[in-house]
């Protein structure tokens, strides 16, 4: 219904004056916060983990075919990781792992395991490159779900690290629901298996509830008390997962854990795209190096399609509309200079910009802009005439690009029908529709 | 395609048992961030926005009826304004402003204007409660929009509010773009339109480029310089919209604007549903007895309608999954203690949870519960082996609520044909499918 050609819906006039020069106007704010020796925003690395997190969406059902195909699209993307689903899951989930790690991809292939020796050990014996060990640390989960305590909790952790370590695998113990856990607990966990040489730690908040500012002051603080990296992972509920990552690494956080669209659990995680839309505002240089951004919408479309969703009409970035300029007061200002009303450049992301002309709130720059690529000359006067001819007709009805159109050809047409008199005079010239 | 009452795509099992006696169990998180005495958290208010920024969304297209419709629902919702598009914006946007005036609504009626003298007084002649007053404020609007330069920008300001005032009415001053402007032009014009009285200064992130701790260390600095009441604005470009604005509150920002899906210029800006997806976390006395919540899945889906998009897959609250949990380690947890992997009660909502079986993922627990949903009565050893056929099916292909429940049934059968002697020394029953 909303297709992304702008041609249906969307009612867009393509401008084509900004994709090709705009490049030096994308200057950054000029408000930048204050330098934070911390932050890891230019050089943070993503753990893929569409084929597990995103396997825990309720519409996903991966065949070895689909895992394959996505696993070599965000490899040649540029991620860093991908993670799979727990061999322990089932017989086929043991078989896929094999399968993708037998594809030699540049990316390191991880699994996630539960904090236990069983699981550990089947994950060993697929030939992944490491281990994402996971057990949940709040009282919530403690009394509701395994029913250990801290001090079991640590001794298996060991355990388990130092079995994963023996096997020449990198390895990271992430809590679950980090953010409903005791502080000093979990302070006191991370500090003992980093002493046993953990590559990572992991904070995850499973739920959904954090805040921007809680994930930095947690994240700061773990900062302060482990020397290994630190992976993040951030579930959608209240809205924050894009924005609880970014504070992550102003923290000092190292890995992200997204998925394409932030399919998971619930709502999901931290998106691919939107993540790399932040960072791409904050770290141009470290971004568009790394990663291949003018994939983006194919990936997301293939996963889209394996799970049987639509991409939001709102997502960043690929929502068919996060380019279209509308208000006649933002189109004025994006036809001077793309960066006035646009901080991502779609030329990027192999995308267009869209000035969206045909609509009540249009202005006559936009108008004019349209007139230019219908290959017509008129004066400002008259394309200030017909922009008001085009508002009224809006007023009524929706109305498409065809209909403006259609009143733009006849007014020009008339405009020379006109005896060169009533021209001379600025006249009114009434359009005959 | 994808049906929020689970039956269709989500095969989902109505989990039966929380709904009702859960309240309790909805403790917040154990790991607070300390207290604050600038923080407006749990006293915000709303300036609904889908008649004005909504407007400027690629497909809206608002008749006179819808937008009174949806002016209604907001205000029965609890909003406490709502904002309409100009009346200079075309002959029907005045109209339309009138007749919304004229409703009698508990919520206050605003229009966002120009900052310009012809504006304001055509609007103040519509019976609104208050002007929201705009002009760009950074060097990229200043050079490519309006031209003109921060004391002009002050002069006119000054001119505005004070002739709105004299007519007895509301009114808000904001800067466009306010996260690329210079930050002490920014102050000190806040500070001047201060002392003349305005009730509300706005910080705007016109593009979307702001981070949620820039939020508020710049909300901060404000909150610092003026006495009146500060409205923010944030646009969604980089996923940041709902996070922005909590930040917003909790340096002592007052007011948010939001509009229903978060429809607006590109791909919008703080969605209704999704700030208060965040706020009853952090505030749920304030956000449950202010607000009709179990209003907000009509108001989306009528919303959505009218701007002929679907409701995103993955939007917070709404989104069909938003409550499915599906991984066996998830649905067990659930299904003990709903707040382990829920932060939100669905049931504030007036929706229900659903606990995913029909995958390779599940567990013995959720299909435990689903046994009983079914009325069978089987032991757990028996339920843990009708759980590893549901898996096996489920490796092959995907499969429906009425597969697996084909399973147990015959299972289920099956168990009570078999001799009794097979029965009790435990022998494997095969199911015959």
């Amino acid at each position: 219904m909303c297709g992304s050609d702008g041609t249906n819906g969307a009612n867009g006039a393509n401008g084509t004056n900004g994709a090709a020069n705009q490049g030096a106007h994308f200057r950054s704010s000029p408000y930048q916060p204050v330098g934070d020796f911390l932050s890891n925003v230019n050089k943070f690395k993503i753990i893929e983990s569409t084929l597990r997190e995103g396997e825990q969406f309720a519409n996903a059902y991966f065949d070895t075919e689909t895992k394959i195909k996505i696993a070599k699209a965000l490899d040649e993307f540029g991620v860093d990781y991908i993670e799979l689903t727990s061999p322990a899951a089932s017989e086929q989930s043991r078989k896929d792992c094999e399968a993708i790690c037998k594809l030699g991809l540049k990316a390191k292939i991880l699994t996630h395991v539960r904090c236990d020796m069983r699981d550990a050990k089947l994950a060993v014996e697929t030939g992944v490159d490491g281990l994402d060990v996971v057990i949940g640390t709040s009282s919530f989960l403690r009394e509701h779900s395994h029913g250990k305590d801290m001090a079991y909790i640590e001794k298996t952790a060991i355990e388990v690290i130092e079995y994963i370590k023996s096997k020449g695998l990198e390895v990271r113990f992430s809590s679950e629901d980090s953010f409903r856990s005791d502080l000093v607990d979990l302070l006191s966990l991370y500090r003992a298996v980093d002493k046993v040489g953990v590559n990572r730690v992991g904070i995850a908040d499973t739920v959904g509830c954090a805040s921007p500012r809680q994930v930095y002051d947690l994240v700061r603080t773990l900062r302060g008390v482990v020397s290994c990296d630190i992976e993040t992972h951030f579930h959608d509920d209240t809205g924050c997962s894009i924005a609880n990552a970014f504070c992550a690494l102003e923290a000092g956080a190292t890995h992200i854990d997204t998925s394409v669209l932030g399919i998971g659990e619930r709502n999901g995680i931290t998106p691919l795209g939107g993540l790399l839309a932040r960072m791409v505002v904050s770290a141009p240089d470290y971004v568009k190096s790394k990663y291949k951004l003018h994939m983006l919408k194919e990936i997301e479309d293939m996963v889209a399609e394996a799970v049987e969703v639509n991409t939001p009409f709102n997502n960043p970035i690929t929502g068919f509309c996060a380019f279209t300029h509308k208000a006649g007061i933002h189109a004025k200002a994006i036809l001077n200079n793309p960066s006035t009303y646009e901080i991502l450049n779609p030329a990027d992301f192999g995308l267009t910009r869209y000035v969206h002309f045909a609509s009540r709130l249009t202005g006559w720059n936009a108008v004019k802009t349209r007139v230019g690529q219908l290959g017509l000359a008129m004066t400002d006067d008259q394309i200030k005439e017909v922009t008001a001819k085009i508002k009224a007709l809006a007023d009524v009805r929706p109305i498409a690009i065809d209909d403006a159109d259609s009143i733009i050809r006849s007014f020009h047409l008339t405009l020379h029908e006109q005896p060169a008199a009533a021209q001379a005079n600025g006249a009114p010239v009434e359009v005959v529709q």
